[in-house]
């Protein structure tokens, strides 16, 4: 349980790493509804890996997604710095992809980051959370110069 | 209040009256603890347009944006098709963004439609669905093949 | 579409209309990932009513509740005090309940209002908000005095 | 970082304990927007301790309060049977109650554990997550005899 640094390792490692540890949170998935399970892995700016899986709730619309829970988890450890976020899902033929409300929470902390889509076979897609929600609402735009409401 | 299609009208002098119709939308805005009023209205299929707002609650994440609020208006008047959406703010420099979730609420009802982002002058950018969020998760990939779980 | 008021109305033959409109209401709803419908329709303090259905999304954790779609619906139409609600499913032997995110969206408008759990015969389980979120979280708790957070 | 497991404390000072880290959790909000910072501790059924805090975002809905984090993180570790949860606020006068969204999140775990409200100073109002989402909507729901919907 926990995040853990591993040093030592290469770029292309820490990603592989990252890979694997997504498709282990998969198998933490709590989808009793949807049987759609989904794991992700975060990697910290620092090298700490955090794990998600979705957790849905019997109001569906109350249940969150993989990539939240790992996010919200590396926050409340005190990371708020990503370097990676890979996702993995059941799907055989299809790289999965965050939904939109992830991609919202990915880019709150940061959007030049790489989110890697993977398949079942390890095999992914990477881009980055600026590629994947172009034009984005942020938190910038809650400071910038409003009109006059009167 | 509700829905009134104008027939007559050009493709540009309902885009018109689209953006004008966010910018009333915008004036019921309940957002006592963000203050940053949205509106949105949406142009269905055959002509009907729905205005939405943002609509806040203390614990702030239960609240809604104005593009999901049109389109969930829409739909429950049996509206599942549409041909654009415009989105007003008080920003006076930036084009008014949809956030993720919106674009995902978005492209549960098709990719191949138009959102315009505006400025409080009525100038707008206009950008299609798929555009917004590009490789998105959707309907189908609920039911494309999966891997045995064992 | 759209609210209508009917004035001449006794307050029983109000709730009766109102747990009509609410199952006609379900009639709209979009849920094919659950298949589960509900309906819902609210009644204002100036005796207008909204209807409300679930409205689903591929990513299930960015649908909507039938209650919320109708407060959103009347609060962007001017509507923020509201007299009762009617919540109506295909549970044949159950009152649909509200879930806990709707509870809380009817708590910001005000919690001495009336909620009406139906069964498809029509037949009712009538609770305020109060008592169904009871020590509940508000508005008020935005502005109370904070400790010192150094 | 993680869970820990506290053996030989006793029921009075596991709770002791569990409205401490609450109280530590919150140290970590990330609550750029509200400035309202709250933190949760979840004790699992074999005495694991697990801490969240609310992470906002800049569309305010997209956001997630510390209760939440907390179970999501205990859920994507491989619990799911909870003893009790304790929340923790800036609020000096007032038990920091749970909004709607995170009572059912609670309950789709169980609806006959503890939810502990404490002020900053310690002390604490107790109540069982049935007392506080009473009439609840769950699980059993989903699989309930349905109306033929033709
Ligand atoms: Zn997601
Ligand atoms: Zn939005
Ligand atoms: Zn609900
Ligand atoms: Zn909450």
């Amino acid at each position: 349980a926990g995040p853990f640094a591993r040093s030592g390792l290469t770029p292309v490692d820490k990603i592989r790493e990252l890979i694997r540890q997504s498709q282990e949170a998969k198998g933490q998935a709590y989808c009793p509804y949807s049987k759609f399970r989904v794991g992700a892995a975060l990697l910290t700016d620092n090298d700490c890996y955090f794990k998600g899986c979705n957790v849905e709730n019997a109001c569906t619309n109350l249940g969150v997604c993989a990539e939240r829970t790992a996010i919200t988890k590396a926050v409340s450890e005190g990371h708020k710095t990503f370097k990676a976020i890979a996702i993995a899902s059941d799907m055989e033929d299809k790289f999965i992809s965050p939904c939109g409300a992830c991609r919202q929470v990915m880019r709150e902390f940061g959007s030049k980051w790489d989110v890697y889509m993977t398949k079942p076979d390890g095999s992914h897609k990477k881009m980055t959370v600026d590629e994947l929600l172009p034009i984005s609402f942020g938190p910038d735009d809650l400071s910038v110069k409003k009109i006059n409401k009167n």
